[in-house]
């Protein structure tokens, strides 16, 4: 499946919710983070995205653990590797981690839209995980 | 299962994203407010089962399908029905529906926990769909 | 000044944080809720004013006096009054009210911008508050 | 008043709105982080400070010009200058920039309150600003 990414996320008060946690939309939030900056380390910020390529990444589907909670103030990674790679989509698995501790897992189904229209269209940039499912 | 309890939301600018869509991890707040109105609705407003049950309802997993973007000034209608009831735990189907569309569709798993260790607890109020499965 | 155009709010988990209280920022999402509902009111929901009018209103300038927190499950309303009407802006008196307590208290200045450019431009509907300001 | 304190944030699509700009209460999130870390970086993360201190910084009153919109991807850079500082509170001239350009620039009140009763009481750790206004 290829590496992890990771990426760096504090927990602020913004975050949180009045049950001393994270509330649990926001990891949705983390797991995007993650997706973006994998993207820009690949050579591929958001805009020029839709810019240039007049395309959007759309989440379908998700399927998300919350195990653990987290807190305030807490360092968070967040971490994607590429489950599986087609012409128009992508199946990304995520966790968000405080160290070894595992405390939201995802599986994120997405989507390559036209900008425009929405509708499903080939991915326009070169991705990795594509390779290591050829044959 | 039980009949479908609805809860109307209207998308302002805060729940859309710069695709022009109701961003994805806003839809899980929308699902959250609707199982809010419904233990309302049953009697239990949430701050008064924390304060004087001393439960709070986590959500453990969730499986979210996005059919169709949501836009800037739609009507919503957020729906729940019960589809099994335990002792610690329930699980709600919920949709996203603007009129007859379903633009959401998804599968909550929640726990009941005490709020000060977080530990599974049994649900202390009674709550619909429990007699539906009694035999 | 004009009477008080009145939207109530209920406060869920997604609006408050770790300290138990609304987080500061989402008084201002709850704001935009009041003026989006006023304008939808006085017959210009906010798509069709965009779509059809090619405008937007963004807010200039906000001075907000955090008085008292308002909690989980609170029933808030929040208020607007139109301080003062110009050819191509808006001042708004808002606030937000638990009973006959004031939480909240906000001066907000709105521009009207054309959706393209994102340039000063004439309000394209009537509004009240200028008669009012007519010699 | 001292230097200026800079944390970087990036613009993802949670941050932003369907107008296609940062949506305006988010800046005050970003106004939040950088407080934050600013705190963190004198030696005093958050949760510390509520847990032993026994305190939370609140925000009693801020003024925000939102002179330019931020847009999806943006880098930008958040800063905040103590402009007074008193037994009790705080006050933070901040603002958001874009390279060179001010996009937003704020004023904002804090007071440290007693996490318990949400009474004013005397900050509890030293802060930079105090002896710059020392006679």
């Amino acid at each position: 499946m290829g590496s992890r990414f990771a990426f760096p996320v504090r927990v602020y008060y913004e975050d949180t919710d009045a049950a001393g946690v994270v509330y649990y939309a926001n990891y949705l939030r983390y797991l995007e983070r993650a997706r973006t900056e994998w993207l820009a380390a690949l050579g591929h910020p958001l805009a020029p995205l839709e810019r240039e390529h007049g395309v959007v990444f759309v989440v379908r589907r998700a399927e998300i653990d919350f195990r653990r909670p987290a807190r305030l103030g807490d360092a968070l990674d967040v971490g994607l590797v590429v489950e599986s790679l087609s012409r128009a989509s992508l199946v990304a698995r995520q966790d968000v981690r405080r160290g070894a501790e595992v405390l939201v897992d995802a599986r994120v189904e997405l989507a390559c839209v036209d900008a425009a229209h929405w509708k499903p269209t080939r991915i326009p940039i070169p991705l990795p995980g594509a390779q290591a499912h050829a044959p």
